[in-house]
């Protein structure tokens, strides 16, 4: 990209660029794809709702390598319109048939229970046991992710296959759940940068064993937070790691001074699926974030998709509520209810991969590597051309050939730095990426053609 | 559209929906559209022009079930640049071959004698008569329809068959009509709705026997008189049945304040034939008018077409000239000049349909709809959603398969509901219809979650 | 265009059309097409650099017929950034075998000589001498151009065949220049109009023998001067020859106050192509020079391709450095560095042909009409429409057939003169053509029903 021309000096005048601009060229996406997997492969197996021991299980790993702060709300606390519910907990469950032998059990999948069943232990006929029972027509071999939030009910999800199965008789039930008061736990991580202006990356962690949505959105949110916790940053980082709906609604009403210090926010969920990455932008429509993240997946040379916002969806729609309207988008591959894995046993370890998840994370770094290095500069030299090649920054006219990016992107930054045009905006108008114009900016700043605005 | 989810009280606590959401619903196409093609059989023989008697029976069968207001213009006034002309009227008119035979007769069809044309009565040569008829070469069975408005003058249309029959030798030639001092009829109508803004139907009564331009406008006027009368209506509607350019320029000359009340407007032309429906916009381009009729057609699943703006056409001309710029659009079929039949005999009981006629009334009954019941409103719960699940009007997040445009619509209404979002603009954003978005209102406003701008 | 329907009195109301738009209906674009190649061949032997006698025997011959003014900038001035280099002649130059044979001949091309190649006298060996050779490959039968001005420095260009044909030996290399302290020459015409109010043209003469870049341009604006002078115009008109890059940052230093006079600007550069004209908007995108330029192209019928301002190219990246940001655009054809004969010796008398240089003339007359007799109007009737027939203007309704363009100019002006839309905003929208519109405003200045901004 033009360092053979010229690099700034470590030591020059400007501001340099941000350390995280290191990362994407540095970090190994290999390693980082591996790490993810093997901790969504350690959380599969906890039985997580929105409540309860599975979530504080989950934080504990998650906190391991971060200092998470971990929340505890007391059950019927008001949350803007809505009530923190009671504690749900689950110890086993099972379904057999008259002969005792086990014909559901939820030692072997955490989807066989519908999240929030209250406890039962009754013998009852097929015909009754039935009403409690679901399972996809469709998709014969798959559990279907089911719950029962805000309605008290119990239930069992299993295979069609094993459905029809089923033959008359009577069958034992048993859901050993406690739901009671108690609390709902979420975790939160902050990395402080040099302003206090936030970046917050939000993901829920109250599904059970389903790998796409979401241990791969907490995979990255952990393994993000692991690469930026070492860095020198511009903005503070908050990590969220929440029950979906009730979450988000919980923190915003816990913090409604800190949500308008958040600048720019991340929606991570469902990263891990071999769909292209998709973008949803926040209801703004034109924040910092979704022209970043425009800007990313456009220069990708990969396939991609980018929404407008839409009123329903994850957590986004809580932050983008009409009150708060914080510039919060999302990132995913395959967007939610749009693959057939979503919700059921067969969003599991084969879904996701470790490349997937290593290619999502390399372009949420290079969005947030705009956010941290974008900047608003002006020239010191608005009339005329600087002599770009009395500096040695710029072959004379004659000698060129073709057009260099990166002598290209030194005349569009002196032009366009009028205080009206960010280095973003740049990138956008000149069709140029964005390091290519970080990266004049930086020489520019260097031989004191250019200032940043502080 | 989810009433089966959810039906608000009628006894609710918002503005509920207005009535005319109703006849969209209600209303009998089949007979409506029948009843304006008896209207346009009866209208059909009587020979109208821009003054004259023509127009005072036309306005006398109008009014048999609407109290209209009929004006009289007399001959001489000044209406801004222009003058009421002399008034016409015409009792005979035939051409008479040297065997005394009627070879052209008015009472055949009055287009026969151009409008406006003065007394003759006399005898000439085949080459002199000539010079005083018209034809149309390239449709020999059709008879063209002309008029001498403003240069005093005299001419037979006839079928160019029936030119090129005509043998040398003398001619009678008598044209039985006057031409004095009189007046320019027109007729207003005006339905009282709880506000004092209005909205404008006009359409022109100034043509003979052509069916599509315009007793098709006229009829589906009448029509809308009679179904929106028994309502209770937001706006007032001003219906004008008015000779072309001259009467809404005499109409806006004694009515400036009036004019000023005008919110909304349409003009009614050649709306039975059988091409599809077309909406021109208004000069100002985005008028609620005009987004309403855009996205009526948008939504209708059939072929239509949406045309900005030009100076010239009918009397939007005038309505929309720059010292009015009144939201006047017009809803048409196939525009006029644009199908061969248009001004000339061909125009006739065969170009219109009673079905054409009846989509065109189910369009425009539409669009008025979305005015009636277009609204801003703001959510009483701005910060993060409400919690629509205790409230009956939603189901569980895990229970929903696919997402039902009703509980969309929910979602939709409350995050846009900012008060700087009409219900339009939400139907327009969200790709739902604004009935769709308009029970969302009512449902919220029913649940308090919801207020609407008085 | 409807003149046989009225055309307004010379001694009319209103202001009538300039005389600039007499040209483009007058003007012979043959004989302009060929007086611009003679003057091309004249030009082309002569050996330009950015400084030195062949700037100053060029300006001469174009200030035959011009009254030019001509500068000396000293060597060593400042010019913003700049300082102004040493002047460079040059007498002969050769390069002559072991047998005393000359293979390369500055006389026979002033390509030969890389420009501002110091003096050098020596004989050396084939492998020493070819440190200082440059050729093409790719088009092995033409010579490059190829320039040294900040780097002291000396070469010789030719063919690739003649390159590759040199045997071992030793060589005579003489290059006679002189580079010392003189003077930077460029010329200047100012054509005075009604107002101080300023177009710039600008055309770059650095260039040797090389036909489109730049005695193309250079030859159109003097024809464009010759064209001009003898007129009333609205504007004043500055023509500036200069040396690239630093002849306009030279100029724009020493006459900062007369850059804000600068209401419209063109930049001339390689108009005699074969290829589609072009033209590169200024950095504001859209201003009027903008608009009318790309009116005149987008009504052409011809192929053409319009570019957003880019930060590289000829002097307009001076005139449009953000501290200037003035309304400047480039009309060529095809752009620099696209067609392969750029930059080498089959830029010459083959490339440029009479009809492409009248051509773009052509199209150039046709904007700087546009700007001359564009203007914001009012109607004085702004409500309804005047009744255009009495007064012998329009044709009444029914004799219409079609839609004759000059009527509807006539609505289209009436319409939209409010006083926010000026006669080039009305034919952009209309789809009719400027001079259509303009012939209409005339037409209505002259009955009175308009009136012009002063």
């Amino acid at each position: 990209m033009g360092r053979a021309i010229y690099d700034p000096h470590p030591a020059g005048q400007g501001i340099s660029v941000r350390e995280i601009s290191r990362l994407t060229q540095t970090v190994s996406l290999e390693d980082a794809g591996l790490w993810m997997y093997d901790l969504i492969t350690e959380l599969y197996p906890i039985c997580r709702s929105m409540t309860g021991d599975g979530v504080r299980r989950t934080l504990e790993i998650i906190g391991r390598a971060n200092p998470l702060q971990v929340h505890e709300v007391p059950s019927g606390t008001s949350v803007f319109d809505w009530t923190v519910p009671k504690e749900w907990n689950i110890r086993d469950a099972f379904i057999k048939d008259s002969r005792g032998k086990k014909i559901v059990d939820w030692a072997h999948s955490n989807l066989h229970v519908v999240g929030y069943s209250v406890p039962v232990r009754r013998v009852m006929s097929l015909a009754e046991l039935k009403k409690h029972l679901f399972s996809l027509p469709g998709r014969p071999d798959w559990i279907p992710y089911r719950t029962s939030y805000f309605k008290e009910d119990w239930g069992f999800c299993l295979s069609h296959e094993q459905l029809t199965g089923l033959e008359e008789g009577s069958y034992e039930v048993c859901i050993d759940s406690s739901l009671h008061d108690g609390h709902m736990t979420y975790g939160e991580l902050l990395l402080k940068g040099e302003s206090s202006d936030e970046v917050l990356i939000s993901t829920h962690v109250c599904h059970p064993s389903l790998c796409n949505d979401n241990l791969s959105g907490i995979a990255m949110a952990v393994q993000l937070a692991n690469l930026l916790r070492p860095l020198h940053l511009r903005y503070s980082y908050r990590f969220l790691f929440i029950p979906a709906t009730l979450g988000s609604i919980a923190w915003l009403s816990m913090n409604r001074e800190r949500a308008v210090r958040v600048k720019h926010g991340l929606v991570l969920a469902g990263v891990g699926d071999p769909g292209k990455t998709t973008y949803k932008k926040s209801r703004r429509g034109d924040a910092e974030i979704d022209r970043a993240a425009c800007h990313v997946l456009e220069r990708s040379r990969e396939a991609f998709e980018i929404f407008d916002f839409v009123p329903y969806g994850y957590d986004e729609r809580q932050y983008c509520s009409p009150g708060f309207n914080l510039p919060v988008g999302v990132l995913a591959r395959t967007p939610h209810g749009k693959y057939p894995e979503y919700h059921t046993s067969a969003d599991n370890l084969s879904l996701v991969q470790p490349t997937f998840l290593a290619n999502s994370l390399f372009k949420c770094l290079s969005m947030l590597n705009v956010l941290e290095n974008n900047a608003f500069c002006t020239s010191k030299n608005p009339q005329c051309e600087p002599q770009l090649g009395r500096r040695g920054i710029f072959r004379s006219f004659s000698e060129r050939v073709g057009n260099p990016d990166a002598e290209m992107a030194l005349l569009w930054v002196l032009n366009y730095s009028d205080g009206d045009h960010s280095l973003l905006d740049i990138a956008e108008r000149s069709g140029l990426t964005f390091d290519a114009v970080r990266h004049a900016a930086d020489v520019l700043l260097d031989q004191d053609l250019l200032s940043e605005r502080g």
